[in-house]
């Protein structure tokens, strides 16, 4: 029976750690500040947003929320951005995605300046993590990282099998863990036999969106199993891995929900305060 | 018996092509020019960078090298980067490595403008690989999947394992591979049992420096062998692999020399031709 990894638990652990370094901060008169960029009406990034804004207020960053119409230009969103770019006063920036199609995604990602750039996305925060440089990385691999060494589940030397290759979570996900000494292995998640990667990772990490995706019989004994899939079928919230054989035979197993999920707002969290301290030297 | 994979006859092929190329620009009044920076009496970077004037005169790019002396301070070299980034003339700038320990790399490497950074080192041009955007790429990747790709070894759905996991050879490559739809292992050199990572491998990239690091019983029946090692033992050059064994078991195999080293300046001429190209819309 595998150790459940207790995303919440390791969320609150960190937020407490959070809420510590921001009070240094306010005693120096410095207030860390998380503005959200959102256009349009969109639910899912309603209630997102409202997460990201909860998460702020429990550890002390002030949260400043951006909502414009649906149809505003690319041209006046590339205009706050530069305004906020600008304001000391800004520690972070993130763009709630999607925007509308009108506007142009990479365009306006590429506009946040690199040192507010606390989702990660700029290419110049992906370069320099590649080349081992101090980069913001985007929250849901850091928080699979902390997860992982947290919990005491080391990568040094282990064998890592990543079934995502997506900018979002398996590249930066792997430029961390390759720096870290692991033997790191992209597995496309089309491959048809793809149980021959599946089974030699010591530790999985999983994200394709298919429910069930992942069955006992395509992990080794003992493996760590990560699961980072998102899916909603008859009101309730599933990942990738068929959690109740699965974590008859691994070692260590995140449940959905509960696992990586509530990590990815305390992450961003975490680089916005790491801004913040940036920008005051 | 492998097919012997001859990086002198793809190179050529290469240059013939680029030639036609730049004979176009030519008609238009524009002609490529490479600038390279040399600070120091390094003996080794001089040979590379006659090495690189030649192939550039081979193909009609201008070269114009730019010897500064050992002395040259940081400074200096960052306002000389600075002329060249501003001067539409040049169409790409590298620097030759290694720089004297008085000057920071990084922030020499960085100054490049990432349009003219036709090494692929600047982390913009890192990034934006990693994104799948259009971007320059280190030339021994670029080479190494060329090689590839004109002997009719495709990789989507193939298995390659890396053994390397620097940024010159290993991370860029693989950014290319995985998004060609490879599935791509990082295998650290350092890792104790190695042969369980290589002999899977259908094309297996090796940098280690280090001779006959592989030997046949190490790889898979029909692999294609691609060894970028370089060693020099008793006046020989050697790649990483035990060429004489392996070839009786891999499908194909580069030979060292004339395998993957003669398509580095080659593909640092094309990024060359390319930074012209889109200089001039």
């Amino acid at each position: 029976m595998a150790e459940i990894l207790d995303g919440r638990k390791i969320s609150k652990e960190i937020r407490g750690e959070l809420k510590e370094k921001v009070e240094k901060l306010e005693a120096l008169g410095i207030t860390p500040t998380l503005v959200g960029i959102l256009v349009g009406e969109d639910p899912g990034s309603a209630s997102y947003i409202r997460l990201k804004e909860k998460g702020c207020e429990q550890v002390g960053i002030c949260p400043v929320m951006l909502r414009l119409p649906q149809d505003t230009t690319e041209e006046k969103v590339l205009g706050e951005i530069q305004k906020l770019n600008e304001d000391p006063d800004m520690s972070g920036i993130f763009i709630q995605l999607p925007l509308p199609d009108h506007i142009n995604e990479t365009n306006v990602l590429n506009a946040v300046r690199p040192e507010k750039d606390v989702d990660g996305f700029h290419p110049l925060n992906v370069g320099r993590s590649w080349l081992g440089q101090e980069a913001f990385l985007p929250a849901t691999p850091i928080g699979i990282y902390e997860m992982l060494t947290r919990s005491g589940y080391g990568v040094k030397g282990k064998e890592v099998v990543i079934v995502n290759v997506d900018s979002l979570v398996g590249k930066p996900l792997a430029s961390i863990l390759v720096k870290e000494g692991a033997n790191v292995t992209f597995c496309q998640p089309s491959s048809p036999q793809i149980e021959d990667y599946t089974k030699r990772a010591d530790i999985l990490v999983v994200s394709v969106n298919s429910p069930k995706f992942i069955t006992a019989d395509m992990i080794k004994d003992g493996a760590v199993v990560i699961d980072f899939g998102f899916n909603y079928i008859d009101g309730k919230s599933l990942g990738d891995v068929d959690f109740d054989a699965v974590k008859e035979k691994a070692g260590a197993i995140t449940p959905v929900p509960g696992g990586v999920g509530p990590m990815t707002v305390t992450m961003l969290l975490a680089n916005t305060v790491k801004a913040c301290e940036m920008a005051h030297g």
